[in-house]
């Protein structure tokens, strides 16, 4: 049911300074960037066996991801697992009295269904879950 | 020369409380626990994909874990990558200034050969390299 850590997400302050360690020294390739508007952040995306870093950067200083890095600094932001069947596996959380801050799917990067666990119930981690293909809404 | 994620560490106050999140509701099964003396800590391993959750809880009040939950609270610890030849990797993040904790491959859980990175080299996040197979000193 749950497949696979499809990302870890780092928040980033400079793209360039980041993706100096992570592409060039640690050997990380970038796929792709992707401007996010409604998150004002942009993502590079490097592929890691089949998962992926995902480095962060926010555009704007008022996004929830600047805020982030104004209180904590760089660092790991969330982990997103990928699974079979998202609505089901929130339904089954919320049985369990797991907090959720989307009690049903939402809209991520590139159209794909994404849900996330709040930290309170998941140990200080921002879990982020995750259902291959495009959300048909 | 980077494979994949090997793990994800999270660091927990409860083993019980943190079991009843990652394994009773989102649905991952412990593999198996290890206590590390060395590390004054217990770790419950969970497999996901071809990588791993990591819980650990620390044993003592003095460790570097616990030191570590006293100062940061519960979340995520550090992220593993599997590389191919851990020596290589060491020397060519040297070479390129990058500030290691171990420059050379130092011993880990169940024998292993790892090595970390200094998260201020990392936008914050504590990166250890594994290379699989058992040290052989």
């Amino acid at each position: 049911m749950i497949k696979r850590i499809d990302h870890v997400a780092v928040v980033v302050e400079n793209m360039d300074d980041a993706t100096a360690f992570w592409q060039d020294a640690l050997g990380l390739k970038i796929s792709h960037t992707e401007n996010i508007a409604d998150q004002e952040s942009v993502i590079a995306f490097l592929p890691v066996g089949g998962s992926e870093v995902e480095l962060v950067e926010p555009t704007t200083e008022t996004s929830g991801i600047a805020r982030y890095l104004d209180k904590r600094g760089p660092g790991i932001h969330h982990v997103c697992f990928e699974v079979d069947n998202l609505q089901a596996t929130l339904d089954r959380l919320d049985a369990q009295g797991i907090e959720l801050i989307n009690r049903e799917p939402t809209t991520g990067a590139g159209g794909t269904r994404v849900a996330f666990v709040h930290p309170r119930s998941a140990n200080g981690v921002l879990v982020e879950l995750y259902e291959r293909g495009i959300a048909t809404e």
